[in-house]
């Protein structure tokens, strides 16, 4: 069926790993890109907060191109797609940020991303991974679709001792606290950056930078 | 009455399968395009997952064009519209996906459709066609409906035991597991790749291109 | 009372046939065009099903407007406006698909309206002309109003058998398959089509075309 | 109270007339104008039909502009803003519709509308005036607020037999079909049409135009 | 507490006046300009209606810019934000009208509003200042605020015959009919207007005025 | 737990403080700029009233945005993401106002927030400071947090004398009235103002300033 795993690694195209009511499940993230205007768009019967974490994700990707090795103007003239597959079931929650921004990353760089990982954790704007529910019910998912590495939120590490015995001796399990560790571990390729200058402000009106004792009321 | 099928391969025209309460049947996908600005028109009482769908397979299109003999300018010069008839039916659901990138392709090439051909299975964006469920009904609407092929997803081949005999023996029935075998089978014509290559990025600051050990956390 | 039709035959006015929980009623179409950027407006209180009909109809137009004698350029400067009386009333279906793309046409085109005809049916992007339901009803509705002339589905042309004689007597009953027999019988003058070629691509990348053995799995 | 009328002629404001659950009412349409990029505003609590009904008032304004001494570059260059005062009160319904063209041309001519005058009536994108509801209601209200002349839909003109002869005594009524006949009325100078060639269209493709014996099925 | 005016007259803030189940109570307008494209921001918990009249108002102003000395062109490069505090209280109604032109117009030309002003009262679109209700909770609020003059609408002057002795002693209450009376009143400096012509239409086509006889029926 | 401070200070982070059902809780704000178009984009779960005061912060801060050292074309080129992380939790109220205009004033002029250092209060466009709820149940959650000091609205200074002891002893609480001092505590170098000169309008018409003896009715 179709939680299986790719059987090549390919470029983004990510395992994420969900907690539904009926148990824990792998979630294929697929992000590709195309000519465009800078659009984003987001299909796969994404809920509310699975939408903000892929804008979150997004913005996190576009604020750190260049150290990604990402040339800003690309955001221009590219479209992203992420689409999460079984477009008949409703998804939702932050805990695929990882997931997104790893997506984002390879389809934007070119680098592949490992086919036989999987990861949870929920991102914030300065890239830290926030812990997430269902790390049991998760990991057991993983372990079910064949995946040999998965990657969760350092804080979830004290979740583990709760776990069955095979489990743990069935998969690796990395705990990260950063979206960097997790593109390191994720992606087949290290990530090169690239320099980058913001072009200069240039405006009509003259700006003079002035000392200031700080600010007064207005 | 209208559940017949076109008398000639015709561009744009694709034949899926629904499966409603009432049992099976066939589902015109249409598509046509016209001078405009590369805006994409959904009508038919699509309801959210079938409009997901169709967005899914125009950016699959758009990403792949070149390999299907499409030049990417196209897009900013061209509005397409799909639609599919019987207006005041709403329709829903993901297994649209094969059809609608078919008559996407189809539109945009001139290539036409085998009008005896039909077909079922939600796309990802990276082409693979995923199960559907009411294999049964919808193949039974198939033939009924005068249809002499039906690609069905390659993951539903293990329905195919409960099939009645004279379904099978009154249909060819070809499992796929991606969308190019299903524009290989469907389409009049093979397809003719094009070279493209992408304007290249020129900006104000000029990047470097540099190594680097990896990320340092910021 | 304003059920009756127009002393003359008019641009852009077009009579239609509707069917209600009390019983048949004509319905007027009305299109106006004005200088503007291409925008289609919809107003009289429509639902969406006959929303997504005026727009259905609207691609079929632009898509084939040489064809019907329209320069294409033209639905960049110019706004179409389409607009059914009796504003207090909510509408609803498809069936006045065929009107609406009669409206536009002779708006565009300039020519006029047989005052003295009436139409009901579906359309499809393709132009064919889907059967409806009410017709009865509706049939009954345009003698009262004075049509002399209805143009129906060709797959309704079944359920005349049940039609009172002297409605059968009173009317001109013309069934019709395809919107281009519409058209013929509704405007007072054939249409004539004008060559159009649409401007080539030209891009920053030179596209090559080359042999393609098919399509190679990505 | 502010059911009064106002002391002058006045460029942009016109007295509707308004039927409640509370009775007939007065109602003023304000219409100004300010420089802009051809918007269109609308507020003063009005409800969707009586909304559609200002859209359809400003495309019939458009589409005759010229006839009414408008230039139709006006339209890029301008935002009008229709209001109805008395803002906690919602309105609903289409009978202001002559009212919403008079005050436009009004605006947008300069040419003031009669202080002493109010009118009813829906109208459509031909300008036909269309019957409403509630007209001894109307007109009682109208009396009430020092109105001498008020202009009703000619296929009102049967109901006027029901009317008190107070009413029929203290009011002049004028039953209009067209809204032309409302502007000749309600305007106080007459309009002067201007002439307008639309510029002509020039695109890349030299369209050629042939004659043609007809349409061909496709 | 917040229900404090404020210590200088400020450019940008007026005192409005509202009336909640509560009883009467202060409301602070805040409008602030920057730098943009002329959009329009509005927050502060307002529902639709004093939204609209923050729109109405924004027409009233711009129509009239030149007379309130305010060059039309600022509007297309200054965003204007409206804000009333305490955002976790929703506000409606029309009555902050004469707060909202005011607010504008300090804004906009730099000229502080009185800083012990406070005043009620709906706008037209034409300036005229309508009555609003529960004047008497508002006076009271007024009084305990600190305020010593406000300006209410000339149409409830009759409900002062209601009011305790003590707020007619402790307030001067000044009627005004006209949005520009309260301008008079609430700026600390008086307006002086610009003279403002129009930039002339010029077309690809020539306009010809003609003299017309009237306008004939089409 | 996530409920911990950053072990360095950082640019566009803010600790807000939050009340909600279950007690008092740390609330951080993240702030990231990127190029972009001027756009604003705001993410976390966060409801009406709090996405109001991230768009009344925007605007604070673009007012103002030469006295804060930062140029306004950056707002031109440039997008600002706030996010509240935990997107699975929904947060509303005015009261993070303050963290809002400080994260950023902190990204658009690079300047670190000190990390020690909560906040909480309300702002105006004028960057008063109003009163907020649950100053009790937010100071214990500071204090928990390891945050050192804390800056509440001075207006809810009356509630410090019903704090525990240990509170008071705990952290040090700095009521403040204004936004700017908001911004002289929490940011950890000053703020160095710019000169910036409006660019002039120029315009087709030439306006002409005269001497007005004030408004006259129109
Ligand atoms: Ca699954
Ligand atoms: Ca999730
Ligand atoms: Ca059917
Ligand atoms: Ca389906
Ligand atoms: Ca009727
Ligand atoms: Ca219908
Ligand atoms: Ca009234
Ligand atoms: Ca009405
Ligand atoms: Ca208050
Ligand atoms: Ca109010
Ligand atoms: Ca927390
Ligand atoms: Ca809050």
């Amino acid at each position: 069926h179709y939680g299986e795993t790719d059987e090549v690694d390919q470029v983004g195209i990510v395992t994420g790993l969900a907690w539904t009511e009926f148990g824990g499940d792998i979630l294929t993230i697929e992000a590709i890109k195309m000519p465009g205007k800078g659009n984003m768009k987001v299909t796969g019967n994404l809920k509310d907060v699975m939408k903000e974490s892929v804008s979150a994700a997004n913005s996190y990707v576009k604020a750190l191109a260049p150290k990604f090795g990402i040339l800003p103007p690309v955001f221009d003239r590219t479209d992203v797609h992420v689409h999460v597959p079984e477009g008949a079931t409703p998804k939702d929650g932050p805990s695929a940020g990882v997931a997104m921004v790893t997506a984002m990353v390879s389809v934007l760089t070119g680098i592949p991303v490992r086919k036989d990982i999987a990861m949870t954790g929920e991102i914030t704007l300065r890239g830290r991974v926030l812990p997430i529910g269902g790390l049991k019910e998760k990991l057991l998912a993983a372990l079910r679709s064949g995946i040999k590495t998965v990657l969760i939120p350092k804080e979830n590490e004290k979740d583990l001792a709760d776990l069955p015995e095979n489990v743990k001796a069935g998969l690796e399990i990395i705990p990260v606290g950063h979206v960097e560790e997790v593109l390191r571990h994720a992606l087949t390729r290290p990530l090169e950056s690239v320099e980058w200058v913001e072009p200069v402000i240039s405006a009509t009106a003259v700006p003079v930078v002035e000392d200031s004792d700080g600010l007064t009321a207005h």
